[in-house]
């Protein structure tokens, strides 16, 4: 990999600003009840509501002062439109289903696109203090004070791999149908993990990620993680996943490939 | 809740010593790829069961030294019939398919049986570093340093309750019909938490998890946990779990009968 420029530790610097300042607030909603968030609460808006907006703005806040320039298209705000070129992407709490479970397997997502792709992501998971991230050069998690390197698995044939998506149902019946046309041929099929999937693909612990029904935000920050690792993000028919709809994240081409087979016929 | 006497503290202490005896061999092969483990992978073992078998042998020769005279009946070894009366149920590593697809939703499970019921249970989950204990006049989660008390939610119907089971096809063709017969009234089903889902019922973030083809050592050490807590573990019919097979944790009474009477039908 090249090394970052000038540039690229800046925004990379400013992604994990923006991760830091995420944590907090998230954890502090995480597995709380009702109790002690009752005047909020009263306004309509359920804890995970108040975490997403919080969240949201504080990473608005500090784009704000420090890329003034650079365009936001967030899930709880109106888009900013870009001047410099670069737009940030961000999910304060994507998962918010396992949030309101109790599962640490949200996640807080954020990407930077320079208007043709995601060139640098995170998939930041504040429970289990993990922070994976990917891009400029870089793939890495950093979890209880250290850094080790992100690396997508080799497996080579559907048989020997293990696959994952959030839901059994998948989307429409359809989507469903052709998700578990690829997870028959598997040797695995996991369920619930939400965005935490992505990251264990570019941890080298799964071989796929196949769902439908995602918006721009929910995919952007895993799909830049898991290219920088070495594995392959597209939508079902192998063209670009970065605006969501169904996506299929796999360790490397030949399985991707493989998958991608058996969903053409759907 | 009563203080726990003198033997009875005894025992959790031993209880601890096994789980603390778990984690750092747990975390030596969790999400760790078959580098550095040739020698022993070519004996035609795989990760988890080299670190099931590791661990019930690290908490065996503790009980051994410690409690002689106690029995143990475990996943790996041979039962010793108990001289005492009470038996040690250890399962080292349940929720094996997780273990070996990352996800930190497996659990070290250990419990303390008296001849009638366990009567002190633990769910450790090792990368979390979450503990959750129960039984003797006690209901507690430790993590990060902190010991916070368990207790399970007082949700009064159906239609307002989370549920959990790890599989959607949960067991059998008729088991999967009753558990999603239930899970048809619920607000949220979620699935792919192993004995995670009870430890997050007996910490109050989901009121049922429903399961099928349980061991005595899969359910031994959650059931004191959550009845510690204030919830509910009971096979499908209302009966004794501690043998496994069917079985329903549920938050509180009221929500365990109106699932149990849609099971009933099954």
């Amino acid at each position: 990999m090249q090394e970052p420029s000038q540039l690229q530790i800046e925004l990379m610097t400013v992604a994990h600003e923006l991760a830091d300042a995420a944590r907090p607030i998230a954890l502090r909603y995480f597995r709380k009840s009702a109790q002690g968030l009752e005047n909020k609460l009263s306004d309509g808006f359920d804890p995970v509501t108040l975490a997403d907006r919080e969240i949201e703005q504080a990473m608005r806040d500090i784009l704000t002062v420090q890329r003034p320039d650079d365009g936001i298209l967030g899930e709880e705000f109106p888009d900013i439109p870009s001047k410099s070129g670069l737009t940030w992407v961000l999910d304060p709490i994507d998962g918010t289903r396992g949030f309101i479970s109790g599962t640490p397997t949200w996640g807080v997502l954020i990407a930077i696109n320079d208007g043709d792709a995601p060139v640098f992501g995170i998939v930041d998971q504040p429970f289990t203090g993990e922070r994976y991230c990917g891009g400029f050069g870089t793939a890495l998690l950093r979890h209880a004070g250290r850094e080790m390197p992100l690396e997508t698995r080799q497996t080579t044939t559907l048989s020997e791999s293990v696959i994952f998506t959030t839901f059994p149902e998948v989307g429409s019946t359809q989507e469903g149908d052709a998700f578990h046309a690829v997870a028959e041929q598997c040797k695995l099929t996991r369920y619930g993990m939400d965005c935490y999937a992505y990251a264990l693909l570019a941890a080298g612990q799964v071989d796929l990620v196949i769902e439908a029904g995602l918006n721009a935000y929910d995919i952007q920050g895993p799909l830049a993680v898991i290219a920088a690792a070495g594995g392959i993000v597209t939508d079902w028919q192998g063209g670009d996943a970065q605006h969501g709809g169904r996506v299929i994240a796999a360790a490397n081409a030949t399985i991707h490939a493989q998958a991608l087979e058996i969903l053409a016929r759907y």
